[in-house]
């Protein structure tokens, strides 16, 4: 392997803005501290998040890097102090503390986790945030179970695809929303029991009939909204909303009276902000629970498009336009 | 023992309306069936879910009775087929699907409890409703451990005072929120931390300074409308918000990023409508985890007054005015 380079490409935000702020610019590549590593970078996924950031709208958490990227995939280039897991050239995919747009970047020892068998790097680098989020959202925070009900809105975004396929892998059944022909079928291929065309169809009513009456028991969302109060009459009893972004609005109003009746949860989480430790037990149990699944290929994890690392401004298009199934990579 | 007479007194809800529609009536004796007990009933707690049956707005769940009373102590005066635990004669305190406000009411076998040693039958029948509830809500549904924060509204209701008493008890620290310098220090002595007049101060404010800004672990909130927001600004990342009642209003109007953000959960329960077989979950857990504490004196049961049973509508009076301080208990 060849020694790192003093300087790399990566990708600037140069002010907030639309994609065109995104920039290549040669910055200095970064060192590993102790406990941690530097990849370099095969593949970097591109997430909702990171059109946030540049935007301006969500700043980085205190101590991680400017420049965008969340997940990465690559080779071990060097390795921080008392870091023991991992060597020079191992295969590795990883949450990033920001950075992942780049040709080279840091992630933390136990935050990083194999290459599943059998992945190439870009299926392997557009895993982390989106299968860290659906894990946690929904599986420890939802506690959805074999033979309970799952919605989930968004079943075509890099979320909904995870959401779909893992919970169908792990026995439970999957009401999926979107937003064309081509996305339901999407939906259904990667094993949704229903697709609602939110457009055409009241998901309230399609999740009911879908579970004989009884509603759904989690609910993984991304809207807020107007959506929140629909959430709740789609629930089931004990049912758990679990809500990720709030693309349709922070302010809502919910009948509260009606949760109580029906003893829901409603609750969410981000996940950049949780600290190394917390990130790092859901890497442990990712990887005892859903790396098997991977690499047997139960789980498929969707790539919509690439783009290389210097076209990081039509990756954020591309996602911008709604238009994808699946994950958006960039290939450094 | 006496034998059981064919009909009894017992207060019936003549008509939907104000405490003068209360009036005692003889009706039959009711008999227990299988799996249940009968109780001649030496007391009965009033709570406010009866003010509502009674108003007309909160109309008892299928198969329960449609006289007011959710729990009584009293003598075990004749037991159903198959019933092992309990025989003529047992002091008991229960639970019961209505029917309370009487000389004889049914009790479910497994949510009958010993009354505790120590106790006189009027403090035995101002437990199950209230301990029931704050156990579920506050240390099941909320989690609520030792060194974690309570935030309790109305602290000095029958509902607050049994949460002030059981959380300190078990070792957690307590906020109440009450609206006389009476109450306030009501609160103190059942040993609130701190106590908070919600007329003339901010409970987020105050809330924030008790706990060094970090903000409270679970609120048990039965006012709903503008607390609940209020309540989100109080709480702690990861904190528990648990509705009992919405006495403030149904609707109410949430920023749920900010709930997503500090990763709250926004949950409830109502305890009338659960199963026989959820109830006595309820009362396994609280005769293993609650009783001994008072049985020990470790946690008091606070009555505020006392009614006969003919004076139902007195009772029903002395709580609508918002004076009292715990429990309003009829004897029988």
């Amino acid at each position: 392997m060849p020694s790192v380079p003093e300087t790399m490409i990566a990708i600037e935000i140069t002010t907030p803005g639309g994609p065109e702020v995104l920039k290549p610019a040669r910055v200095p590549t970064p060192r590993p501290g102790p406990g941690q590593i530097l990849v370099k970078v095969a593949a970097a996924g591109v997430n909702r998040p990171d059109l946030m950031q540049r935007a301006g709208s969500y700043p980085p958490p205190p101590g991680h890097s400017a420049l965008p990227g969340l997940e990465i995939a690559g080779e071990v280039a060097e390795v921080g102090q008392g870091v023991t897991r991992w060597k020079l050239g191992d295969k590795v995919c990883a949450l990033v503390n920001g950075g992942g747009y780049a040709e080279y970047a840091l992630a933390e020892e136990p935050i990083a986790l194999p290459v599943p068998a059998n992945f190439d790097m870009v299926h392997a680098g557009a895993v982390p945030e989106t299968f860290f989020t659906v894990w946690n959202n929904v599986f420890e925070r939802g506690r959805l179970t074999a033979g309970e009900w799952l919605l989930v809105h968004g079943g075509t975004s890099g979320i909904g695809t995870t959401a779909i396929g893992l919970a169908k892998a792990l026995g439970a059944n999957v009401i999926a929303t979107a937003g064309s022909a081509e996305k339901l079928k999407a939906c259904l291929e990667l094993g949704a029991d229903r697709a609602v065309n939110y457009r055409t169809e009241d998901f309230v009513a399609a999740a009911r009939e879908a579970t004989g009456g009884k509603g759904v028991d989690v609910t993984l969302d991304m809207v807020g909204g107007a959506y929140t109060e629909r959430n709740i009459a789609a629930a089931a009893e004990d049912g758990r909303i679990v809500q990720i972004a709030v693309l349709g609005g922070a302010e809502v109003k919910i009948n509260i009276a009606r949760l109580m009746m029906k003893r829901l949860t409603l609750t969410g989480s981000t996940l950049r902000p949780r600290t190394r430790a917390a990130k790092a037990g859901f890497a442990r149990a990712i990887e005892a629970q859903v790396w098997p699944l991977l690499t047997a290929g139960k789980v498929k994890v969707v790539v919509d498009s690439t783009f290389a690392l210097a076209k990081a401004a039509d990756a954020h298009r591309r996602l911008e336009s709604g238009g994808h199934i699946g994950k958006v990579v960039l290939i450094a």
